[in-house]
């Protein structure tokens, strides 16, 4: 007998029907011989309509009733779920995140997960019950409700398989598992059977956003195997472990494209401590993202600054910036209408040639890339965004993906 | 400064404006240097919807977990008032059953209060907030949720003024208080500036359901004055407490009818031991709720045994009646088309003549009294439903109301 969570998102539960689809998948996996925990979301629609609800008695909610609020979304899921496996005549108990034993500090709208208790799950686990718990959601140390941010309930499910041994957590969730690319771009993508921790954390960075990078630290940092897989198929999905040595074999392990980028460049910034540090204090200040960060090596005392963001944050961009560049560097040169590439694989650190074969392809297609940056198992490229499909296409052939 | 309790129903929080209406009275009462704890109710509907997604699931959703699901709806609602609250520039905090130390029995659906621990309701006062408590819902000593049926959020007000020793505890509703009758059909009818526990009791019992008689008992037991009060205007209302000599002098409280009831009369039952238990058995596992039983006394060995229920529960009283009637007594007289009008009031204990008054008044009006009942502080008769409107103002007029 294994001991099994299985994690559904909103869409899975999103009404009445999908709620039983779910509760007929939790049956026949305690069927057949295991122990079950489900961890359920709101229903998709159901957090949106309590923040509408919020905004319309207060502009600026407190987080603490924030959290009060929608923590809601959740329980009625539970028990909804718990209810409908009731009526397909087997056992089932709902646990709020407090009840499972779930506590956080007391960050309120993201709040981290500092212990579980799993003594309650456990109980109910050995009295043959199937245990639903609420994902996204926990408790201080003083009682207060708390939830966990965006990917919580990804989070919920794995802090429960580490806290009770799980031997398998599942996230159900729209897409079969992690794909070497993004099959609308590139249609010979194919799923990934296996990928380590530190591969999904890069495609996850790079636009394949199966799952938050949060979640998927957390299960490596406490050596949680998980599988991503379809709550509306059967199919085995991906799963994503430890590395492994057959893992590094493969060099490359999948393709991601990132639009709606836009670059900024900062030109003859003075090669001189605390210029890049302002630049991006300012940015910071802003509460804007960015994503690359390229310097090269300074030659005549200056050197360019470029980084990549989000293009509908451009123009708060420029204007955080445009009162400073005089003082940083001589001009500011913006440009969206361009594409993130990335190539992900931890076999790339023993291989050498990765990079050399992807400027190769992209080469071959005429496609010129105008930004690189790497980590020690990506390389990253920022190219023209009506090229992007091309280029990962031609990408995904030339590493035989 | 005063200690005091507020309760408002579901119709009072029933959308954004309403709520932001009840933050604006409850911090006007902090204004005016009283401490305030608010319970209040799921927004009207929410409940409903709520059952509506149960049974799209599960067509007997256990009911552990049907109080998982409705504990959202006020949870919902005092993050709600809590935020409402908050943007009107006050400080406030929600706190569900649970977090409000509301302690329960196991009975799921209707759990009873078994203890109330205020610590934490007195920390958050202390520190300068509105406490903004979750009515209807607590928690079993073992942690599960739970829920106090019917009447549940009143209950939970009462409760918690008792355990915090407010002084004040008022029950915010549609109505403006207790009438002396039903204004829509006593045109000169008027509130009641005070009542005792158990003319509201009878009262409440008699068809004026202002409130649920579990709330008006529990106040009775525990000693907790309160008022009902509307929450549209800001009128005082009705004050419900201890008996006193002055309300003793007052002989008649009000005039009660309701209609839409039947009686049904078994002619000659056997004047033996065992013939009322076996015909109300037969009822009450059929789940049929009576209210008036009369039985006059045996002349010739055999008796008639009436009694009066809601008319819609007339057929099914006839189905299980049906075929026992042979064993009991000779037939079965049913009809419906009947009302039953009560007159309450303490001060009947110690006047005499009060039935006499009302059996002058109606015969006066020419309307035939078809069944009697009493108890100390309640006289009520069955009466033709279509004279009850006439009948209720010939009584009202009678006794000075």
């Amino acid at each position: 007998m294994s001991l099994i969570v299985q994690k559904y998102g909103g869409t899975s539960v999103g009404d009445p029907a999908r709620i039983l689809n779910v509760a007929r998948r939790v049956i026949a996996t305690q069927q057949a011989g295991h122990q079950v925990v489900v961890v359920v979301s709101a229903m998709s629609g159901v957090t949106d309509g309590l923040i509408k609800l919020a905004k319309a008695v207060c502009d600026t909610p407190p987080e603490r009733e924030m959290d009060m609020l929608l923590a809601t979304g959740e329980q009625t899921t539970i028990a909804l779920t718990a209810m409908a496996i009731h009526s397909l005549g087997h056992h089932a108990v709902s646990l709020t995140g407090a009840q499972a034993g779930i506590v956080t500090d007391g960050v309120h709208t993201k709040a981290k997960i500092q212990n579980i208790s799993p003594r309650k799950i456990h109980g109910f686990l050995d009295a043959g019950n199937i245990v639903v718990v609420a994902g996204f959601q926990g408790e201080t140390h003083e009682g207060q409700t708390t939830t966990l941010g965006r990917g919580g309930s990804d989070l919920t499910a794995i802090a429960i398989a580490a806290a009770i041994k799980a031997d398998l957590c599942q996230i159900f969730t729209d897409v079969e598992g992690v794909f070497t690319c993004d099959p609308r771009i590139v249609p010979t993508a194919h799923k990934i059977e296996e990928i380590s921790y530190d591969e999904m954390l890069e495609m996850a960075s790079s636009g394949s956003k199966v799952m938050q990078s949060r979640s998927v630290e957390f299960a490596k940092k406490f050596g949680v195997p998980f599988e991503v897989r379809s709550s509306f198929t059967n199919n085995p999905g991906t799963i994503v472990k430890e590395e492994s040595m057959s893992m590094e074999q493969v060099v490359i392990r999948g393709v991601s494209i990132e639009r709606n980028q836009a670059k900024v460049t900062i030109t003859e910034v003075a090669d001189t401590p605390g210029s890049a540090s302002r630049i991006f204090k300012a940015i910071a200040d802003a509460g804007i993202i960015v994503d690359m960060i390229v310097q090269n090596v300074s030659l005549a005392g200056t050197t360019d600054i470029s980084f990549t963001l989000n293009k509908d944050e451009l123009p708060k961009a420029r204007k955080v910036l445009d009162p400073l560049v005089c003082e940083i560097g001589k001009s500011i040169v913006a440009q969206d209408g361009i594409a993130k590439l990335s190539v992900v694989g931890i076999g790339m650190r023993s291989h050498s040639g990765t990079a050399a074969k992807l400027f190769e392809a992209l080469s071959a297609g005429n496609i010129n890339i105008q930004m690189i940056s790497t980590s020690e198992i990506k390389i990253a490229v920022i190219i023209d965004e009506a090229k992007a499909a091309e280029a990962a296409n031609l990408v995904h052939e030339a590493f035989g993906l």
